[in-house]
């Protein structure tokens, strides 16, 4: 589907799934995208290597969902029913690669992937590599939106009622404060297409409440989004700084920090949450007594464990580009991509990228409108 | 207890506590500070306002403890048999006073605390007043032992099987890579005397296992804590990188990091557990068959609960001066004032201030001598 045509028509959604990323790779991708072509009606294509993927999808389409192999230039024939299909890609990311390698492997299922994003023919991308090497190769083949100096990565945090929204959980390390600004911009657009909240509270986490709490970093973008946005972009709710233990409090709907104090909290996050988890599997299972009271809390920690699991949460949310990219978890089971697809379609059908542009200013869309 | 005739004299451990400082301050503080006395044969003195503070005394000490007013100057007479006693303070620190309040109150329970220590009438100080203030005081109040550019505050995690401790947690936001270094020492000395730990593991704070990965910060501090120690220090044992998700794992007996990144880490471990608890607590009761069941897991349900309570850690202990100070949570009742007073009492009884003397190198003895 061409940009001209893009406009208007009312468009299945097309995923571009990386097969080769991610631990499990690529059989468990495989899995998670053929369930998630049939659970989200969507269309996906798998980038990688046809040899290895080919039997796979064959082996593995369950349900009647039609399979055929993608045509080997990787074009994309319009109004073609079936679901999944394969683009080759000769070349792929090592999990242990990271941003350089995306320079050296232009044919990586993941650069695939992002091209077809980049000529219409899919409106994301799903990725379950590096994070530092996925970053770096949709950083690479996806353009900036305007108005966005550095692309950030958004992580759903599992809070009650509503979700909140953190970024950047590790795009960059060493990000700018006007970079923070974008930031809680993305995040913005973010809670509004995917969660459906009018108008997000955005905090910045900090070590104290007040204004002039935190490193240097923190101070000065405490400032920045206390003041009015920048290039006429649209006003961001900021309720001031939140501190490492209101990520989970549900005080704010975005909350913007860099890439580096990001991924640790989120680590944090997950590793206190496998902790507690085993520390209360051990409790209930530690003595005969104690199994025995379980059998009558089956259902609830059936649930519990549910929630705790980051596998249903989708993954991480790249935002700030011309496309939609999201980064699974590496180690995802066919449940985890399943999951990403599902955020991508979302994503894309809540047309993110548009809404992005729209809260980056007016006079952005000028801009826009001049590229390609 | 004057300097001279401290060193091979078998002494009693007192410790100051500012005894104004904290949420619940004096009336817990005081509970807490007396049971501290009779529970762990150490001497304890209060600081703050007589008047407070007195009352308080004559009503809270049970059990026979022996109590006394401190005189009006605040000296010490040798030999007093007392184990709690009050040295008057005017002026106190309250809590959403930042550092540059202890610059204007050289009077404050907190200043008088440290001046005890510094004067060699105390061996440690407690405070639960905020971190900021009391961070600024005893760095005012006390000085900074030779080769540490700034004390790092010391804070124990819950690991298995092992303790796990995490420095910095907040006493410097933007700290110099080589600082980092030193709180390498500094908590190692701690993991030595506190954990009997003997070659302690030390493990950096990064978003990555390998060396080039992380923040500037973290990647300079990375190549110096690989190199050799600096000024003939004792050789640190540095396993690398640990992630968010390593800090309960236990990879590490010493997580070094910058204090934004530190504080931000151990309150999302706080509100982690906290929102664990509660979760869990919800699952277990509710439902009526959950809470029967649950009447099978009461005893377990009860040490999960304290292993999971701030209080029972003793709070943050600031390495690096010349004295021990331990920083309990401002929101601490009676029971985590007498926790801070333990772990004051055992790295004072176990010499902390001179191990870290002797781990930051050889040459800095003579610099020491000469001092007074």
């Amino acid at each position: 589907m061409s940009e001209e045509s893009a406009p208007g028509a009312a468009r299945r959604i097309t995923i571009a799934v990386d097969a080769m990323g991610g631990d499990n790779a690529p059989a468990e991708v495989v899995t998670g995208a053929v369930a998630a072509a049939a659970a989200f009606d969507i269309d996906v294509v798998l980038t990688g290597r046809s040899g290895q993927l080919q039997p796979l999808l064959t082996t593995q389409a369950p349900g009647g969902i039609p399979v055929a192999p993608g045509s080997a230039n990787g074009t994309w024939p319009p109004g073609h029913p079936d679901q999944v299909r394969i683009v080759p890609a000769d070349d792929s990311l090592a999990m242990d690669e990271g941003a350089l390698a995306s320079w050296r492997r232009p044919r990586s299922s993941a650069a695939i992937a992002c091209q077809l994003v980049r000529r219409g023919q899919a409106e994301a991308v799903v990725s379950a590599g590096s994070t530092a090497g996925a970053v770096a190769t949709a950083r690479l083949r996806l353009r900036s939106l305007p108005g966005v100096m550095r692309p950030g990565l958004a992580v759903v945090l599992p809070t009650r009622p509503g979700p909140t929204l953190l970024v950047d959980a590790g795009a960059i390390a060493d990000p700018k404060p006007e970079m923070l600004v974008a930031f809680a911009q993305l995040g913005v657009a973010y809670a509004q297409v995917a969660h459906d909240i009018g108008e997000p509270r955005v905090g910045l986490l900090s070590i104290g409440a007040e204004p002039g709490k935190g490193n240097r970093l923190a101070r000065r973008a405490h400032e920045l989004l206390a003041g009015a946005p920048p290039h006429g972009g649209l006003p961001i709710h900021f309720v001031g700084n939140v501190e490492g233990g209101d990520l989970l409090a549900g005080k704010a709907d975005v909350i913007v920090t860099d890439g580096f104090t990001g991924n640790v909290a989120l680590k944090v996050l997950e590793g206190a949450a496998a902790f507690a988890a085993e520390q209360t599997r051990a409790t209930l299972t530690g003595s005969a007594a104690a199994r025995f009271g379980a059998l009558f809390q089956r259902r609830g920690l059936r649930e519990l464990a549910a929630r705790m699991d980051a596998e249903t949460y989708g993954g991480a949310a790249l935002l700030g580009l011309e496309g939609t990219v999201v980064i699974a978890h590496g180690a995802s089971t066919a449940k985890g991509v399943t999951s990403a697809c599902h955020l991508a379609a979302d994503l894309a059908r809540g047309r993110i990228t548009e809404k992005i542009r729209e809260r980056l200013g007016p006079g952005r869309d000028r801009h826009f409108l001049r590229r390609s």
